[in-house]
């Protein structure tokens, strides 16, 4: 295994930031780049990340910090992206640096708006990148609890099981445990599919469904998206591995996450524009919807759940008509 | 299908009082079995259960209460059984009316201590009821919520379709959904090793772990018990079906679930006596991690969660120790 190789985690928000601490657990230097140079400022000077994670102590002499991505990406061997997928597409913009024979890992949950395209598709279309360079980390794994070296799993996923198993070296330590795949398609849809999921758990919350719903729609949930990256990428996978079920889960029951949250919201009575507005942040599942939603009008999978979220979220279906309709459609 | 047909309930827990509750939505008497003669008088002057879900108000019109078993038993076609399974023993001990032609139905989550058998096999195999005549009532469902009347999903399992479908329209309502299953022992042993894997979800919680290992629990745990029961009964089943994932996760998820509760307490230092005297409540999984570990002797699955939830009530082990152990064989 080739010693030396150089990491740059790219996003200052907390996830971004619990990757950063996991490698400087096994790496001497890392380059780290974010948009906000208050924030970088803060970092040298404080040792940690003032908007995110803000309990986690960095040792600076291993932070190589950065606000120009041109820098990071200059840097690095293995990119690590963990920026919201929103954003994804204006920081490429910035690129003067070339991506070519960069090993380019996803660390991001979602949809690139612009091209509807999971992040791996983006970068392989988009940026002619080759699938053995383009590797996703996935959950279960709330950021938060990484803070609190919680024992935590991670999935990393690659074409090239060798860099697959160098990222998970380098992620790995006392809290944190890896595993590899070689599903990088069907892990990176998961991860997408289940912040629908999430928002769908959140309406049910808000519409007053309990607990006993819940566990029958995330037991719903998890058939729906075996179904749907089945038809995206039909391979052997156990769908109740950790990345898929367990990812699902720990969003779905999490009442920490944006997705729930705007779905409780909705659910609640919100419109999606003051749901919106209210959170001040994105919730990866309202790009993932749309994209899902479209991208099945071609493979045809049975995913009443998504269509149900679609409906309310794009149609301006009232949630709670939508839901009771999608109640008959669960067992 | 057979009309007026006869339906008896034993057991005056809160399980018993959601599935009169619900059989009173669609037939117009129904025998109530419970040993405690002050709750049938409390239920005849005040229409409700005064220790379980006392809420909900009866129609005592339509209750024959009885504290005499022999008296249910004799009346009805259909019996259902909703009594911790510790006690049924000592139930069925007091019958000098036979079980012949009754249909048989367990709403019983757990394992027989003195036979080491789930409720369908203690019934055939104790008293010659044919596996026609045997079926399995199950959730995912608290009962609590069965009172609020908040939307439900239940299981009815039987050998016999037309058995199950008369079951099934008999709880059906409002607010819950039926569905029928001819899993019927894979639906009960899944309701008895859910219990298991909600003692470890307690333990996990008690020692400190977070939500991240949570999901990867229960997500070891689902392929875990696929594992199991595929051992004990193979069958083309789907384990994400509600009866099977949405049952393990309403349980093993809900900080109202007692085995959770007992968990929690052993992985906070408790001892087993001390907790179980704490709680004053029998934890069905406590039986259940025994028979299904000494099952699995003969069966020889891959369980390390029930191995280790055994260690930790039967041996002594140190919980915290166990775990750790354990954490190194989920992924």
């Amino acid at each position: 295994m080739a010693e030396n190789l150089k990491f740059a985690v790219i996003g200052g928000g907390s996830w971004a930031t619990a990757i950063a601490k996991m490698l400087c657990v096994n790496l001497n230097e890392i380059t780290w780049y974010m948009r906000n140079e208050d924030a970088i400022e803060h970092i040298k000077t404080y040792h940690h990340n003032p908007n995110y994670l803000s309990s986690v102590e960095f040792d600076v002499k291993k932070l190589k910090l950065t606000s120009d991505i041109n820098e990071a990406v200059a840097y690095a061997d293995y990119i690590i992206f963990a920026i919201p997928s929103a954003f994804l597409n204006g920081e490429l913009e910035k690129l003067t640096e070339s991506l070519d024979d960069k090993v380019i890992f996803s660390a991001i949950k979602g949809i690139v708006p612009e091209t509807s395209l999971i992040v791996g598709e983006h970068f392989n279309i988009t940026y002619n990148i080759p699938f053995e360079n383009i590797g996703v980390i996935t959950g279960p794994c709330h950021a938060e609890e990484v803070a609190l070296e919680r024992l935590s799993y991670l999935t990393i996923a690659c074409g090239d099981a060798k860099k697959a198993k160098i990222v998970a070296k380098n992620l790995s330590g006392n809290y944190i445990k890896t595993k590899i795949s070689d599903d990088i398609i069907g892990t990176e849809y998961a991860a997408m599919l289940k912040n629908i999921y999430a928002i769908a758990a959140g309406i049910a919350h808000g519409l007053g469904y309990g607990d006993n719903f819940q566990s029958v729609l995330m037991s719903n949930g998890i058939r729906e998206m075996k179904k749907f990256i089945r038809k995206v990428h039909k391979m052997k996978r156990n769908i109740n591995d950790s990345a898929y079920l367990g990812d699902l889960l720990v969003t779905g029951y999490s009442i920490f996450s944006r997705n729930r949250m705007f779905g409780n919201m909705i659910g609640k009575g919100y419109t999606v524009k003051s749901a919106m507005m209210e959170m001040s942040m994105v919730a990866e599942g309202y790009y993932a919807t749309k994209s899902a939603y479209n991208l099945n009008l071609g493979y045809g999978a049975t995913t009443p759940i998504i269509d149900a979220v679609f409906s309310i979220l794009y149609e301006g279906k009232s949630a709670k008509a939508v839901f009771k309709k999608l109640t008959e459609k669960l067992d």
